[in-house]
């Protein structure tokens, strides 16, 4: 095994955790291209140059620490939400740094780092990692805007000479990502590490029912087409049929609802609503996406509504690398002996983006109470450590 | 029957729409105290005189055209919603009106009319009537603020010196009001008349399920505690619960939703909705409040929610005079024989303030499709003739 520091490892995190440091707790408020950001990166390529990695600034912002020749690419992302942890991203940039320079110190296998632009998704969805990712152009992100209307084009140009090309990705052997969970399922079980399997694939369209608005008190319940009432139905026998269709890691999800004209005294005549479905396979995911089609219009004919479909988003799952799993699983077993598990991310990271460029894997710690995205988001630094020998230990036997 | 003129009712009714005519079709925008319900509150006035009534306006803004001693009361509202129809209101009033005048030129009983001020809400609820009704003060309702911060005081200082005293309540024997259904019962039947038997008592509050707010991505169905599905869960259980409780008239409505913070990714972790729900019964009303509270907690306990219950709003039942309504029934027989019925008014009307002072009852007449609050609110003329038909043959019968 390389000969990580954890005391090095902790001090360089919660040094990262001072730009942006903001709320309570340990909470950062470091979203992609902010000042805190900037000064965040402009500290870690010092750090990779104290490491002996080469910094380089891609076109986008991504800032790689970069090992001479070829060699295996670990990271995440250290810009942060609005109101975020300390930990999100943070956690795999600065533990890919201590194992890199950990290898390099003790003459082991070459290993590069990275931290992605814009993972929170300012301008759009890990903005950095999809553009090197060939997901979507340099020009297409460009034309991307935040919620004040300022360009990606614009937020980029802040780098101003930093910047050099884009990293050829064939110098790389491969991707690994350590992150903290972001849910419930390790810190509810006592587990200390996940071996993702697949980051789950995502499906989400808005759906409508339009029936009849109507005076709450001079309408007969008989005579009523209530949009809410057929949402409501429409919900229960979708829980309904995908009992015998889903597996525990299938989740879905009703989280925007929207009644026209919302108002206590009237029958709501519309009903727009967000449903998401995510799993690991993506059959499954077509055989949800028919049973939602199939049972709301079942709905909308037994209520009397007319029902829209809205466009579909749709991110196919991403299956880890098994070699790289292979080396994360014996290093887990080593490190936590009968206490970790495989598991799959139900939430996006940059690495669903490398895939398309190299095989990637992914590590996850506890999150205490499942919080992320939120200034209480926090993991305790024990699990940080088993993390990190982790992924030292993973590389070691990766040669 | 006292020998009313129909054409000279429909000319009025006609003249009445010209103030504020505005949208499609028949709308009419004339809400309280605009300029447009100032000028068609002067015509009415003068309309009155014709007629040999003395108009009166009280404090309120509500116009009343007196017959010498004492009168049976008639009429209902000439302002409007902000995008209403023709009929809503001015039909009540043209139709006292016009029988009114026909009882005085045939030497018959006496009638006053009335036109109250702000019934739809501009300022409260049924503002002028509730005033006179002594259900608010005159004071309190000068507290009132429309929706642009003019407050009831300034808007009822436009009437200037029209404005006289409150007329005496004891010079009137009961109050008849004949008013659009604003609903789909007589439309869809084909009836031509409906005689009330009680406005309905309404109840409504709002309730709120917290739960937990998580990502819809990380966290497994089993570990949710999502406000959306006890939502959708308390509403299914209400509506089976209240099977063994309600008739074909009562009527309950979750007409306004908020989910926190409603956005597709996030497990919602606050469901506010409104429940409201309206019978002619008290007691059925207060039967239905215990349902809701029990099923509230069962749903929240089931689903780890915490619950709270808002205040709740409560108007009781007004029952219907039974010499006034035997009245209206005995002359809708005649009208439209085999063709009427008696039925719940489902929405409030200036009666149920009146009613706090003498006997009351009302007439409705069919809307074409249900629909009201609307520039698309109409009736056919004949049925509007065959209302005016009946009161007047009802008042001729009362003597």
């Amino acid at each position: 095994m390389l000969p990580v520091d954890p005391k090095r490892f902790l001090e360089d995190l919660h040094a990262l955790r001072r730009f942006g440091a903001s709320g309570v707790g340990k909470g950062v408020a470091r979203p992609g291209f902010s000042d805190e950001d900037i000064a965040a990166r402009d500290w870690l390529a010092g750090r990779m140059s104290e490491a002996g990695l080469t910094p380089q600034f891609d076109p986008a912002g991504s800032l790689f620490g970069l090992a001479e020749g070829r060699s295996l690419l670990m990271g995440s992302h250290s810009d942060s939400q609005p109101e975020g942890g300390w930990l999100d991203g943070a956690l795999g940039v600065v533990a890919a740094l201590e194992v890199a320079r950990a290898s390099r110190e003790a003459g082991g296998p070459p290993v590069s780092v990275v931290s992605f632009s814009d993972e929170e998704g300012r301008f759009g969805v890990t903005t950095g990692s999809s553009v090197w990712g060939g997901n979507q152009t340099l020009e297409g992100a460009d034309a991307l805007h935040d919620a004040q209307g300022v360009s990606f084009a614009e937020a980029r140009a802040r780098f101003g000479d930093r910047r050099g090309g884009f990293v050829d990705p064939s110098r790389f052997s491969g991707y690994v990502e350590m992150h903290i969970e972001q849910g419930p399922v390790l810190d509810t079980s006592g587990e200390k590490i996940g071996v993702v399997d697949a980051i789950v694939g995502i499906r989400d369209m808005h759906l409508s029912f339009t029936g009849q608005q109507n005076h709450a008190g001079t309408t007969p319940m008989h005579l009523r087409r209530d949009a809410f009432q057929a949402l409501a139905s429409f919900n229960a026998a979708l829980n309904e049929r995908f009992a015998n269709v889903v597996t525990p890691q299938t989740v879905w999800t009703i989280g925007h609802v929207a009644l026209h004209p919302n108002a206590a005294s009237i029958v709501p005549g519309r009903a727009r609503f967000s449903m998401q479905w995510r799993d690991g396979d993506a059959d499954r995911l077509a055989r949800m996406e028919t049973i939602i089609r199939d049972t709301a219009a079942e709905i909308a004919a037994a209520h009397g509504m007319g029902l829209e479909f809205g466009s579909m988003l749709g991110l196919d799952p991403v299956t880890m690398d098994a070699g790289l799993r292979s080396a994360l699983e014996t290093a887990a077993e080593a490190e936590a002996p009968g206490n970790w598990r495989v598991m799959p991310s139900g939430a996006l990271h940059d690495a669903t983006n490398v895939a398309r460029l190299m095989p990637v894997s992914m590590l996850f710690v506890p999150s205490i109470g499942g919080i992320s995205h939120d200034f209480a988001e926090d993991t305790d630094e024990a699990d940080l450590v088993t993390g990190l020998n982790t992924l030292a230990r993973a590389v070691a036997a990766l040669g």
